[in-house]
């Protein structure tokens, strides 16, 4: 075991020079890397002597892995009533909650998620089966649909964590680990109805949440396809012409212009035609323009998605909710797996700070890296989803084994982002006791009334009231209102030992304004509907 | 890719035959296991081809990995109720949730567990840290204390999967991937007070989840190392020891004592000598007698746990919870990290079916081995827990760095095992909707009411009403009866043609016998308070 030496600090400044030096003198990369590594040696071992558990001989950082956290006090309290509010919404929806596990056999990831297969998080072949962490909930989903072909239609939700070995911006909400919260409707139904039953959950959910102003942009990957084939994309060109345009919220159409034409080959004048739609966007209106385009209409994929297009639109405006959209040309979303319609939320505070230019969007070489600083990364979406109606028949060998589905996933963390810096941190609170059970007293006889404070307890507890007591057999006031204002208990229940003695407790407000007030003295036996009374007016 | 023969069933069957005729006539193992080999690869054959996306040419087994399982409709239902009382009980008595990640640097867990290190899954080596799946809540929140010395007490509770790579008995609960459920009290505290709120908590649990009759057995490590001492078991085989007493409750104290002397090298009358302590229970007054044992006394490790003990059972009796407990000298725990008090509940629907001998506890030599049908393995402890001053100092190097902590930990899934077991299957619902909205009609002029379905929908879930329709345009009165019925909906809305256009929707009772009653006409006005009395009515 290295020992830490006295002048830690100075050899880690001295070092930190060195690197930045080779870093402006223009040094190679693989210069720099090897001092770079002797400065986090540097560091870990200055980590290590401050934190770790030296004392057995064992030597070890003391932190969570890359791009994870634990989620704690006030934190987890402001996450329970997210993942709460959005469940009270799933379930009055009808929908059933799925638990699958957090691992899967590594071949029923293989072939699902592109290039970002190298992000997946794969077991160690300990003998047995190969298994991968879960990179999503949708996949999970497709697998159980196959495996339980009974199942016909279902409306399933999922909140979970999910695994991608990612470049991490912790403060942003950007994480390796981090949780996805999904509720997807698959069956055979009549065109856009659970589509429109789908949005309307979405708009519920943000509205509840209170996330501020947001706009959900919609599209139909159809009448993109319809655009791209109209405009004279060829047919294996599509899917990278599509991530292409999918970048126009990050760039400006110049930049997204030179990908197509530069990058991947793409004839100006077809980039062209292309730019006269994907900047187009509005509401229903769009829809009447876009089909008077003759040559679109007559696109069977584009005319094909105008009819779904029509119905969604007069169903969102029966569920009240066309308002909060933006029908968008430009939105493309990444996933090939999409079928229909597509949609992606974004409020002002989830978007990045400054447009990058083409260069600027490159990610750093390396994924080790954390990018909470790089303003070109936004919180990111808050919201998406789409329909896809293929994903479980790529499970299934089945003739028409085909489950068409449409879901919704809502970024939780992005949300929770914007939350924790929007609601007061006084408003929240780590636990949520209601009542702390305190005695006083004094003099020689005193016991510090330790049973009569767990028995007044017990009585809370039976009663359904969060109440606590200090583990102190004699406790003094102040220790117990201490305690009691750490975690902001809002009522007090006082054993006045005289008081007490003569069948008596005294109720009283925490954490007023006018806390000289001495509270109220009930008969112990009426003691539990008078806290009732009083907790039900806070 | 394999192509499968058509006559593959009677190929297993054969295939078959000749496992069953070698296992008959007793040949070697290896010759045995050959055979199984070649049939299980006929089943795979045979499953590939009837579930596997053959289509596009990829072949896999549709399945989730050995040991683990989907959690969905029914069980998922029972188990989220399961979660809400216990999170509720836990919520009462002051607790918060701590939310760790699901893997840790390896390191974290190295020298936790034991043996049991061998049972943790590791992450693969992808470049940057090495990672391991967390094997229990209890390492994780240790660690999490020590990085955030700040806190100096907390009441936390974690639900959550742990993982272990060991045989699972999945019908028993015994899962590699399993949920735990933790609540643990830690801080520095006037003596047995926190312990004896931690069993009032497990007891509540246990009353509340209403598994049945149970009994916790309840112990001191301090008084069991007394034992050892003064029956003279040398200092480095108290813990080998201790273990062999632990298979008290599997095994006949003759096979437990041939374990301590043949295979752990203690003279015979040590273990007599044991023995006549270990085979001791009762309640308060096997205090007294041990008291009375005038060498037990004059140790100093018992009679420290002798004062722990008259105290916790004063406030057990406080508490209205010493009935449930049996003071218990066989109960010696496994973790080498408990201090002082330890304890375990079993019900009788928990305990092994049939008292193992020594041999038949032995495990299978195949790790992959499922012991569902093993009739010397239970469901096992429903609860178990004790305190552990010890372990947080572990992973600090700051001087006086221990965090003293009591906790208890339910085994949710076993629980659940007996739950499932117990509660009608017509008592338990995959989802919650309250209310289904239907429309009858007919003739030419019939819409299906589809849009006004949708209104109705909107205001009920508007109000916090779970409600549902069909996605069908025009949906027939038995399609929408069954839908309701699938899920056992209580409540329809039925909006009749006219009836509707009259501004009258009809409320019904699902699921009655007096099915054939039509319901009662409400005007539409009134429709979610009449409806709302009726759903607080059931």
């Amino acid at each position: 075991m290295s020992t830490v030496p006295e002048n830690i600090n100075e050899l880690i400044a001295a070092q930190g020079n060195v690197v930045r030096s080779l870093k402006a003198q223009g040094a190679p990369k693989t210069e720099v890397d090897a001092q770079v590594s002797k400065l986090l040696e540097l560091k870990n071992l200055k980590l290590g002597d401050a934190k770790n558990g030296s004392k057995k001989g064992t030597q070890f950082t003391l932190k969570t892995p890359k791009g994870t956290r634990d989620w704690a006090e006030k934190d987890v309290a402001l996450r329970e009533k997210i993942f709460g509010t959005v469940t009270d919404i799933f379930k009055r929806h009808g929908g059933v909650t799925l638990d699958t596990p957090v691992f899967e056999l590594k071949e029923i990831l293989t072939g699902k998620y592109g290039e970002d297969s190298k992000l997946i998080y794969d077991l160690k072949d300990q003998g047995g089966e190969l298994c991968s962490l879960r990179y999503d909930l949708t996949v999970p989903f497709a697998r159980w649909l196959a495996m339980n072909p009974k199942i016909t239609s279902i409306k399933r939700f999922h909140i979970a964590k999910v695994y991608r070995r990612d470049q991490p911006a912790m403060t942003k909400g950007r994480m390796r680990e981090f949780y996805q919260c999904d509720f997807d409707i698959a069956g055979t139904f009549d065109s856009m109805v659970a589509d429109s039953e789908a949005l309307k959950i979405l708009v519920e959910a943000l509205d509840a949440l209170n996330v501020g102003k947001y706009t959900i942009k919609l599209n139909h990957r159809k009448i993109l396809d319809g655009i791209f084939e109209v405009c004279g994309v060829p047919s294996d060109k599509i899917r990278t012409i599509s991530s292409a345009v999918d970048k126009l919220d990050k760039m400006p159409w110049e930049n997204v212009k030179e990908e197509m034409t530069e990058e991947k080959g793409l004839p100006e004048e077809v980039a062209d035609r292309i730019g006269e739609y994907v900047l187009l966007k509005g509401g229903p209106e769009l829809l009447a323009k876009l089909k008077a385009d003759e040559k679109l209409s007559a696109n069977k994929s584009a005319s094909g998605a105008f009819e779904d297009m029509k119905l969604l639109f007069e169903y969102m405006e029966n569920f009240g909710i066309l308002d909060r959209f933006s029908f968008d040309m430009s939105l493309a979303r990444g996933l090939d797996y999409y079928t229909g319609i597509i949609f992606e939320a974004v409020t002002e505070a989830s978007a990045p700070k400054k447009i990058a230019s083409k260069k600027d969007v490159k990610k750093s070489d390396d994924p080790e890296a954390d990018r909470s600083n790089d303003d070109t990364i936004g919180v990111g979406s808050i919201a998406a989803g789409g329909r896809y109606d293929n994903l479980v028949g790529m499970f299934s060998s089945r003739k028409n084994a085909q489950l068409p589905c449409v879901g919704i996933s809502l970024g939780l963390e992005r949300i929770f982002s914007i939350l924790r810096n929007r609601i007061p941190d006084d408003e929240l609170r780590a636990n949520e006791v209601e009542v702390y059970v305190m005695a006083f007293g004094g003099g020689k006889e005193w016991t510090g009334f330790l049973k009569e404070r767990m028995n007044v307890c017990s009585e809370l507890w039976a009663a359904g009231i969060k109440a606590e007591f200090l583990y102190k057999v004699k406790a003094k006031p102040r220790q117990q209102f201490e305690a009691a204002d750490k975690y902001g208990v809002p009522v007090a229940v006082i054993l006045g030992q005289d008081e007490f003695n003569g069948g008596n407790v005294r109720i009283k407000r925490m954490g007023q304004k006018e806390n000289s007030d001495e509270g109220v003295l009930v008969p112990r036996a009426s003691m539990v509907s008078e806290l009732k009374k009083l907790l039900a007016s806070l």
